[in-house]
């Protein structure tokens, strides 16, 4: 498959979550202005990403709503579940355990360690606190699909390289460094400071 | 200004963490590949990123950390400090008033909304939880430059019509939906799942 730009595979989302809810209120085809209107693009833009993979829809009538779905769910890998183990669980650890946009999409939490005996053995939205030295064990019996690395900066990549050993191929990583990974793991970071950095430098170089 | 990509602010952000940190480690010059490696890309992609804000240090001694450290700051608005309103008093919202990385970044939460009567007048990291019927009258008194969204998604836009309203010129949306605001506000969205689905997009297309 030709490289996707992760901007592209952002706007994919944004399209099957808006045909979903148009499937729901019951349309059965939808126009490129609809969808690039959610995606916050071009009707230009809609056409060209969805091109990436195929042809969908006839020309002026729009593309169907049901098949599109079912289409970009392929595109993203959204037709199975995937186990999610989150490491570390400080507020940030929490608060990811009990969102609930992730079980609605087959993201399921299904751990989370921490090192901290206090922590450890307590309950998050029901889920047992396990000790970050059963990683390995655990993942040996029950392999994880996506890490959520929650930790302090300091323990990230030595707990990133515990999950890679252990055969985990992507990381979501909220820890503010850059992790190290081998070439087939897939890591997306994210930061909230450097977030609100990208707000500071528009209100500043405005 | 050029415009530049948002990929590039990202970067220089990476590239001002790993300044200050050699900075506190008695660094004085630094050369592009040690800034790569911490931005997670190449020397030329340094030097290309950096070049956009004028010539700094000299061919083959590096880059002088203090002075480029200082630049950084001013180019991503960092010389200053931002009022930030955070509207939701849920578990991100939460876990957002307590994230450590903002103040030390000149990011001050000071203000937390919510419209659930029993949960303003409750403390969050000892931050009053306001009525966010009071939001306007607020603002007026002690504006506030940054707003950030984390109510549900049936609630995001009227909230952001009455930031907008009320002068707010950037704002960071949790909300899963696509907010509209006036081409003269800058909205960065944040959406947990559709992380993970650029996480499930890259397992499925390897």
């Amino acid at each position: 498959m030709r490289k996707i730009a992760e901007s592209t595979v952002r706007r994919l989302s944004l399209y099957l979550r808006f045909l979903e809810h148009s499937q729901g209120q019951g349309h059965t085809t939808i126009s490129s202005a609809d969808l690039a209107r959610r995606g916050g693009t071009t009707s230009a833009q809609v056409r060209k990403d969805l091109s990436f993979f195929g042809s969908f829809g006839k020309r002026g009538l729009g593309y169907p709503v049901g098949e599109l779905a079912a289409r970009l769910r392929d595109i993203l890998g959204l037709r199975r579940t995937y186990r999610i183990v989150v490491i570390g669980a400080g507020r940030i650890g929490g608060a990811l355990v009990q969102y609930p946009g992730f079980r609605q999409r087959g993201f399921n939490v299904s751990a989370i360690y921490d090192s901290d005996p206090k922590k450890v053995g307590s309950r998050w939205n029901g889920l047992l606190v396990r000790d970050v030295g059963h990683l390995e064990a655990d993942l040996k019996r029950e392999p994880g699909d996506i890490a959520i690395v929650v930790t302090p900066a300091d323990a990230a990549q030595e707990v990133t390289d515990r999950l890679v050993h252990a055969g985990v191929k992507a990381i979501l990583n909220f820890a503010p460094i850059q992790l190290t990974v081998p070439s087939d793991v897939v890591v997306k970071s994210v930061n909230m400071a450097l977030e609100l950095e990208t707000l500071s430098f528009a209100l500043a170089n405005r």
